[in-house]
């Protein structure tokens, strides 16, 4: 069991915090009964699971630590101060573990069924968690990240996006890679703007469409609206001229999948 | 001009970040060029603007200043240093406010046109602000608050409603006096869980429908689901078993906008 709070092991982890260090690691801190939980459902490759036994008294948290290590995951043991002192929570439960960063490139994806998100330089980590929770509601296969973008392992993207992260691929991309994959795999891309003529509840949606979504302040690049078959809007009636970004994605997720159910039905 | 951070003026705004004194005060500490120019365009009731003159340079903020002297808003002027002291930002523009929070009764709501949302014990403030961000988009008129919910006059509410918090109209209830208020009023309210056996895009909505979503954590309990005409639910395919709360009202309030205008086509 890790007692000192100066263990070289427990800085290491605490650094993860770090984006920097986090992607050079290629690592992830996650914290909770619930998402560890999900992370092992899921199949997630564990660096290690973190337990303070004096903290972790609940039945959940012994038959995950079984679990853990019929899977081969290693086990850390860690005393209640030096957990508390790594712990992200309030009421820190006992349980956390640091896993592997799983990227896919974007030739992977492209034999992937079911529709895409692919969010220009979004900022907000709440936001792309959220947007990743929406993906696996709907049954998307994942998110391109183009250009500069917020981290999905970044911990308020993880905690949003309800162990979505897990399930859903996640592709990093830049503008001009993305522009050649659209346009060598001939995948329709809709994109969207405030000023758009096409209402999103007349867009014509196919099976394996590509949402592209701009970034929180700017909205979508020129170079990339070229790409888009369409660009939709949402109607907006009162003062503020957009939605929230997770907002305005998740309804036009639910509007493709809606399309493409009524177009099965037909 | 303040000058002096012991000033007791300053020490009174900067205690408005604490909910229990706001709410005592029936206040709100605004910051920022764009979230205080849209208080002032919804005519909302000021205490007073804040301003730094070493800070705001620019030519928005001194069109602001003139536009509140001709509505005879108190101005105050803090140098550099003070106004960094009361700022929430990382990059203060120099202008912020105090205004006043505006509260509307069940009964004063009893006639206004179009959709209100009912919100039981919401707890995260971001979420709260980003569903009035929505109720705007449709043209909604406001938020019903019942039990214990988080503030709409917290920062972070504030600032996930880009401006909204002001245009739409927020009311405090207990659940018996919601119950109440619906039956006297023949109210329809649709409500939300994951279990219900209406698809949402099957329920019946009406012009002036009341949306009723539980909390992020136990969503809607019994008292409320038995006056409900209906409880919709939103089809989710992935492993997750519930959307982040305001996209789930969003997506819900866009359906009720779209059903009532493809009535209205009729």
């Amino acid at each position: 069991m890790i007692t000192s709070m100066s263990n070289q092991h427990i800085k290491e982890i605490k650094h993860l915090k770090d984006r920097k260090y986090r992607s050079e690691k290629s690592l992830c801190y996650i914290e909770g009964i619930r998402i560890v939980y999900e992370a092992i459902l899921q199949g997630i490759d564990f660096s290690e699971i973190l337990v303070s036994p004096e903290l972790s008294k609940s039945d959940i948290i012994k038959e995950i630590q079984a679990k853990a290590e019929s899977n081969g995951i290693p086990i850390t043991e860690l005393s209640k101060k030096v957990f508390a002192s790594i712990s992200t929570k309030d009421g820190p439960q006992g349980l956390a573990a640091v896993i592997k960063q799983k990227w896919f490139s974007l030739d992977e994806v492209s034999i992937l069924p079911g529709s895409l998100v692919a969010l220009y330089e979004v900022a907000d980590p709440g936001n792309l968690g959220t947007i990743l929770r929406t993906c696996d509601g709907v049954g998307a296969s994942g998110v391109i990240l183009i250009g500069n973008c917020t981290d999905p392992y970044d911990p308020t993207a993880v905690r949003a996006s309800m162990g979505a992260v897990f399930s859903q691929k996640t592709i990093k991309s830049t503008v001009e890679e993305f522009r050649k994959w659209v346009i060598e795999n001939s995948r329709v891309v809709i994109g969207t703007s405030d000023h758009a003529q096409i209402d999103y509840r007349k867009g014509n949606y196919v099976s394996n469409t590509i949402l592209l979504m701009g970034s929180e302040r700017q909205g979508i690049p020129v170079d990339l609206e070229k790409i888009c078959d369409d660009i939709v809007s949402i109607p907006m009636r009162g003062s503020c001229d957009s939605l929230n970004l997770a907002v305005a994605t998740s309804i036009l997720l639910y509007e493709i999948y809606r399309n493409i159910k009524e177009k099965e039905k037909e």
